[in-house]
């Protein structure tokens, strides 16, 4: 039935199966709870399955971790083990997996180990920590499908090119010669345009807090392995919100920096040569500090030797000083955004602002209201970047096998569209600058509203409307992408939880559209409870240093803030 | 005869006119010298017009002019009466003016003054110093044609937009800023894709060294007057040698940044959003230290926070101290390359660039053969960018009043094509990062060819085939453009002057195409002697403090070495 063998579903299922078959047996559930017998499936749950070592190593920060494996308190292999096992249980618990490669990890782990032993010092930076990579990454050894069914046994679907299984992304080069060890790929959406983990391999890919909803996407798998403790740290990418989101769906702190900061170099992608607006590559982990140290290392590998696009600054020690300072020695001022006038957030995400505004505001802190240029002119734009080839990219790719288009991203590629002509993308191009000019001369302008002296230090900015999406109803982006049309940088920052008794409909609410009231018809108290909820914290273009210091300060001083109240964290 | 007035020919005609009588009555030529009679007008010629002291002031480099500037020694008025005498001088030899703004620089130069008077200190960096700028820049007073009779009475070729002669470029705003006095606009050709300048207004740009040839283009104009020093220092902008090109045909310094250095924000530009190669923005002068102390002010300014282009990097003290430690403390590696492939330099080129070699080598530096990857797929890649809209942008500037296209620009965008796809440029946008990644790669690679333990530091290349273009003759890029498709920091550097009696023809030359035969047919030792010759040394992205300074250490060192032989220059 020679035939027969080459259906996607087919095609699908066989990788299913090795995906699921690369995980040892000993680690193997015998059963999953359903979502009403476990809503929540992180800590205390999937601990259960843990040995109190392996809980112990799973549990410490990623900045940690590399302390104790720099000092020889820890073996690499004994890190390693402990999170090839924990990985293990939150595939199965949410589907995040697409690549296991936990053997090479090993023997990587043990190399290190020797290492340490001969040199009695570390090899780089990430001396002997695991790192987990969104399923662009290619890596040694295995494969990169992206979720495309299409893209199996191929290099971004193309057959016989030689870099099958062999040519590794410039990152992942340098995560290697920094200490890393590389152990597991995580699950996407196909295409990666959609802020839900789905596609046609493995599925759906939950949120492990509260399995009634979508972990994020597109880097969804890192969102869901991370939050799990499956990986201390870990790489998405995000060209509208798709490190962002998954860290805010998940409690985590993730990045996205300016294009241009870190290398890109070499990793498969969704339309990839538009360039009005690029993807990025970001860090994704519990702490500021875990997202520091990955950024730290990277830049100290001098990317922009290896990757054209990446430009020619360390880390600079100066920036973040200066931000330090400011932190301890005077007063901040922070524009607040509760709405961009398009979608009303939900009210745990409202709560959340006022959280973040009544905690700054104690401290001694500025906060005034954001009111910049149009965001709906920005969000024309860049989704109008996202269309350019019309569908092309994405419809090839489904057409490699056959395969359905998920549901998710339908509505914006599902009927596949003229091509833009050279002098449309020209004229979107410059529609970006212009809108990035005045948003930035917006910004500089607020020098006259605050008592700094400054314009404000920084933007707190919902992410999404919701505290998560609920599945198949991820349906507004404007809140992320707006960042990605001005290139500015930007943190998610966990905030609180989801609290049934707190956060009950806002009877009052009265859209300003079809589509508001949509998205806030979905917000459910009691389907929503427990769920994490974030903002983000966003700065100028390239102030990586300033953006890392400023969400871990305000991080911080809101559990510090929650931790007298009654906590809702 | 309203309908008359609407010709092109009338509109320009009324347009020259202008521009010719904006020139004080006492300051006009009451003739101009034949060719046969007075090739190069610069130097001893130009001076027979000007005053003792305004020779004296004329002939002082800009960073000598800003230190007598700022120390109260000169006034501003003066220095700027000076340049604008010399200016219009100047354009009555070349054309190479399209605006001037004399009284109203006065009028600013007698307010540094004043200022000077008040505070005993200068306003900024480029107190009184005058700089010139190429007619892309906005400046209010005047209009912007970029060589456009359609552009004539618009802002852009746009009637009614309410920035007619008030609106200013993002750097025209910090040059004032620094103290910098504005007084001039330089000729270009329409479209500004052409090495020589050239248009319906003014006509052509000569070159004022030996009248025979082009001044080069696009920054033309700004090449013309900065030879014939009626501007100390000026800003060009490069997409494919714009900058590099006047500079090495009138023997100035000419920095190409790379992309996001300076800010271009607010200029009038040809295609427009067409970003796979962007145009940059760069200073022209007499020497490398001026165009480090514009190049310098301007970064202080923080253009970052005006334009979204721009990139957070100030001044770095520290790469340039690197760089001068390097120089003064180790042996230096260039590569050196003396044929792309595609087109034989002229016989002066050869020698220049064996100049080069010999003084680097008699200085103890190595110099490698740059044996890079084809330079011909990275050309096929710019000039895809450059006809992605198939002409219709320049079409439609042509089209507002009529003119017809220069015939320079006619062999690529004489015949409107269709426009690329946004696929195919996409395509072309992943060529383009392949092919850096592969160049920089290569220059990697090349720290396996030196003993000094790094890759090469610097490429020394042609900038040209031939020391300057015959009128309608530029007929190759290659050597300067691409350096655009791969972003690199580049600098013209003057070597050398054709002689007749030592840059024979090359007998022994053998084409290896008919474009190669064609380009070597144009060299005439008779028509090109006493023109200059120039190399331009390349660094990679974002290096202008390295680049700079070796630029500075070669000039220097080609200086000296001719000063010991007889002499070329």
């Amino acid at each position: 039935m020679a035939t027969e063998t080459l259906t996607w579903q087919h095609l699908a299922k066989v990788k299913l199966d090795a995906i699921n078959e690369s995980i040892p047996e000993r680690w193997r559930l015998a059963s999953i709870p359903s979502i009403g017998e476990q809503r929540d499936v992180t800590g205390p749950f999937i601990c259960k399955f843990l040995s109190t070592e392996e809980i112990e190593i799973t549990e410490t920060d990623a900045v940690d971790i590399v302390e104790k494996t720099s000092q020889g308190i820890w073996t690499a292999e004994e890190v390693t083990k402990s999170f090839c096992h924990r990985a293990s249980l939150a595939h199965q618990l949410t589907n995040c997996l697409h690549e296991t490669f936990f053997e090479a990890a090993i023997e990587d782990a043990k190399r290190l180990d020797e290492y340490y032993a001969q040199h009695k010092a570390p090899i780089g930076p990430l001396h002997g920590l695991p790192v987990s990579l969104k399923d662009q990454f290619h890596v040694k050894g295995v494969e990169t499908t992206m979720g495309y069914v299409g893209w199996i046994n191929t290099f971004q679907g193309k057959k016989g090119t030689g870099k099958e299984k062999v040519f590794e992304s410039e990152m992942v080069k340098e995560l290697r010669l920094s200490g890393a060890v590389l152990y597991c790929k995580t699950s996407v959406p196909h295409s990666l345009m959609t802020g839900e983990t789905v596609n046609n391999i493995i599925g759906y890919t939950t949120n492990p807090k509260n399995r009634n909803l979508a972990c994020g996407g597109s880097s969804g798998g890192e969102g869901a392995l991370i939050a799990l403790k499956g990986s201390p740290a870990g790489f998405g990418t995000d060209i509208g919100g798709s490190i962002r989101i998954p860290a805010a769906f998940n409690g985590l702190y993730g990045l996205r920096p300016s294009t241009g900061r870190l290398p890109y170099e070499g990793m498969a992608n969704s339309m990839d040569g538009q360039n009005t607006v690029l993807s990025v590559v970001g860090p994704l982990s519990h702490s500021v500090a875990s997202l520091r140290l990955l950024v730290k290392s990277l830049l100290s590998q001098e990317p922009w030797l290896h990757d054209p696009l990446c430009n020619e600054i360390p880390w600079r020690q100066d920036q973040e000083k200066q931000a330090l300072d400011l932190i301890s020695s005077s007063k901040l001022a922070f524009g607040i955004l509760k709405h961009d006038g398009a979608i009303t957030p939900h009210p745990p995400v409202q709560r959340a602002l006022d959280m973040v505004v009544e905690t700054l505001k104690k401290l001694g802190h500025e906060v005034i209201e954001w009111d910049p240029p149009s965001h709906k002119r920005g969000y024309d734009i860049i989704v109008g970047s996202w269309t350019y080839d019309g569908g092309a990219d994405i419809h090839n790719a489904l057409r490699l096998s056959g395969e359905p288009m998920v549901s998710q991203i339908s509505g914006m590629y599902g009927k596949k569209r003229e091509e833009a002509s050279a002098s449309k993308i020209s004229a979107n191009n410059i529609a970006q600058r212009e809108y990035q000019k005045e948003y930035m001369e917006y910004w500089n302008s607020t020098v006259r509203l605050t008592s700094t002296g400054r314009p404000v230090d920084a933007i707190i900015a919902p992410l999404a409307p919701f505290a998560a999406a609920r599945p198949d109803r991820y349906k507004y982006y404007g809140y992320s992408n707006i960042y990605n049309i001005l290139d500015y940088t930007s943190c998610a920052v966990p905030v609180t939880k989801v609290d049934k008794e707190v956060d009950v409909k806002n009877t009052s609410f009265k859209p300003i559209s079809e589509q508001d009231k949509d998205i806030q018809g979905d917000y459910d108290p009691e389907l929503y409870d427990g769920a994490h909820v974030a903002v983000q914290l966003v700065g100028r273009r390239l102030q990586e240093e300033r953006v890392l210091a400023f969400s871990e300060y305000v991080g911080r001083a809101i559990i510090e803030s929650n931790d007298i109240r009654s906590s809702h964290l």
